[in-house]
């Protein structure tokens, strides 16, 4: 399969953590999010440019698996790998990782489709400024 | 002054707690949200209808002072008081109540104004439709 | 399998929207989160219950699928089912339907284990307090 | 009156708007614990360090004053200033800026105090590391 991939370090705010002391479970979709924003801003495509070509790319999936937990005060390093597909989805994988102790904190995926801005309605086919964008990217095989 | 009031009681999600075990300072503008949401359904007006108006009523001013905690599992109660204004401002006065304990947990306020959904301009009027939904309530003087 | 049902009915938070004019895909865990709180009110199980005997719950795993939008105003109702395993884990499935419209807006799922809040150690074994409240409900064969 | 200052850049999480399309008005908050987390790191003082010290500094007065608002895209920008008090308190002023347009977006203030994290009561007299740390500061005439 074919990829790119880009990381991004964030720190933990204190009110992403809860009663247990670490970071929320459902705090890590906004984790993926930055990483998601850091890889548009390393391969020139963001939500802004998604909506100016007239689509938003609503997250249909999205899945968390938790191996180790985030303190406040540990800081977060999101790796992401944006999958090559033929059909008209976006697939992220993610690695998330403690940056005090490097242990791999929690893995995820989120499936993202094209949907018109201006209906709302989705979009089976690859549209073709995301296409155009996708022929430019150097791909690694992974 | 004139004024109406209306009331809601809230479970506390474990998401809204910090590592300190308590409800994060932050999340009480999501009780005084809720409580402007319950004043809404009780006196018929709520953003919808205000947007249906074509108007935005953004806040401009918020503010929270905190006297007592709020743990997981306590729940809240929170009264809201809408203050009648000849200008063109909403201002809610919000007291929350740790239900468990039957403690003030902390009071607070919101100013909105009128802003044209169009253009994010300011309406410094009180638009005819605000005016006509005031001017049919029960205020009371307090 | 058998299994214990919930389910509960939550307004939709402005603050829980986003610049689609729709809930942030992420709040979804918000909801499930209520569910789960609402499932431990009906059967008589909730966190301070687990925490009283010692133990966290943390989430291990959590999947979310999408299937249509829930717009500010709409409500969403979220029905919740338990699934009984040997095994020491507690997996809850989801289905949040647009209260709306009555269709289903998303479906999910999240695992937990149990931990020793003492030292954070994972407990392979299911602890015999949550051992002896599975004997005594009762289970439906779904 | 003395003060120090510090400031932080943030991007704005697409989570962290709402349906009017811009940033809701509590995530603010955040901004400001974002600042004052970097204000701990310029000024070698975090939470970390007064939990270590037995010590929990629980917000309990914030304001915030909206003046222009802040798109998903826009970045902030944040100021913060410490005032210098006698008492037992610790008092932070922020600015906000929209940093796509330089406009100022919102100014606002947070008061913490001083808790014994032990029992939770109230700490009247400015702790003793926490002074040490004030006289070692290059306070700012303002």
């Amino acid at each position: 399969m074919k990829t790119l991939s880009s990381s991004i370090e964030v720190p933990v705010r204190f009110s992403e953590t809860d009663a247990m002391g670490v970071v929320w479970h459902g705090n890590y979709l906004k984790f993926f999010e930055d990483a998601r924003e850091q890889f548009g801003r390393d391969y020139g495509i963001d939500y802004l440019e998604v909506h100016h070509n007239g689509y938003f790319i609503p997250i249909v999936k999205s899945e968390i698996s938790h191996k180790a937990s985030i303190f406040y005060g540990d800081g977060a390093k999101i790796e992401v790998v944006l999958e090559q597909h033929d059909s008209a989805k976006i697939v992220f994988r993610y690695s998330v990782y403690n940056m005090r102790t490097g242990q791999l904190a929690a893995t995820g995926m989120t499936m993202q489709v094209f949907m018109l801005a201006e209906d709302r309605s989705l979009e089976l086919i690859k549209p073709e400024f995301y296409a155009n964008w996708e022929s430019k990217q150097h791909w690694i095989d992974a």
